[in-house]
């Protein structure tokens, strides 16, 4: 399912549910920022992570921008691989064995990382490249 | 200056700036949850997190709770030290080098964290305990 966000603020209906969802079923994920990746990962069962977590060890493709790289941290698989995000994650990116540049956007093996809604246009860019 | 927030969301004005602000000059900190962190650590100049490394540094008190041991993380001395914090951002603390754990109140050598406003009770006897 490609969703297309036209206006800010503009609400989707969530069709699938985590529970209801199998990652094996799915070529990429898109993780947006915010604070959703926050409360994401608030999930007493650390589901969100887990379900990322697939797409990373698989070299499946995965999106993630601003505070979305967040979530990749769940997947304990960051060590060694080179990401940007927003500035306020990025120590604990680095904490978590990550290579922090400060880059519009960065592709390492199937991880598409971007700092701001201002990069999108080159987010937008190499995240469809892997999709071809 | 202490401040006593009587009502949710209840306005106080902001007395000092950080660039205004001597750390030498204060007794502890004290960091709230919520987003508010987040915000303080996409400081370009890392100001904030500079701010509180006085404390953690000099082992005068600090106080964080919910998402405010974010912020700890930026002064880099939290290995070996033991906190707890909101569910969310624990990876964080442990990928900084802390332990972890699960409990309503933690005190370690002058750091005080909790997890919830549900904790507030502990978290408010032993902040003040520290500065009889």
């Amino acid at each position: 399912m490609l969703v297309l966000m036209k206006e800010k603020g503009e609400k989707v209906t969530v069709e699938v549910g985590i529970d209801e969802a199998n990652a094996a079923d799915y070529d990429a994920v898109l993780i947006p920022g915010g604070f959703s990746p926050d409360l994401l990962r608030g999930d007493e069962q650390g589901r969100f992570g887990e379900f990322v977590k697939h797409f990373v060890q698989n070299e499946k493709p995965s999106f993630a921008i601003c505070h979305g790289p967040q979530l990749l941290i769940d997947t304990d698989l960051l060590n060694g691989r080179t990401v940007t995000s927003f500035l306020s994650v990025r120590k604990d990116l680095q904490n978590a064995g990550a290579k922090v540049v400060d880059e519009s956007v960065v592709v390492d093996n199937g991880i598409v990382t971007s700092r701001t809604p201002d990069d999108l246009e080159d987010f937008n860019r190499e995240s469809l490249a892997l999709l071809q």
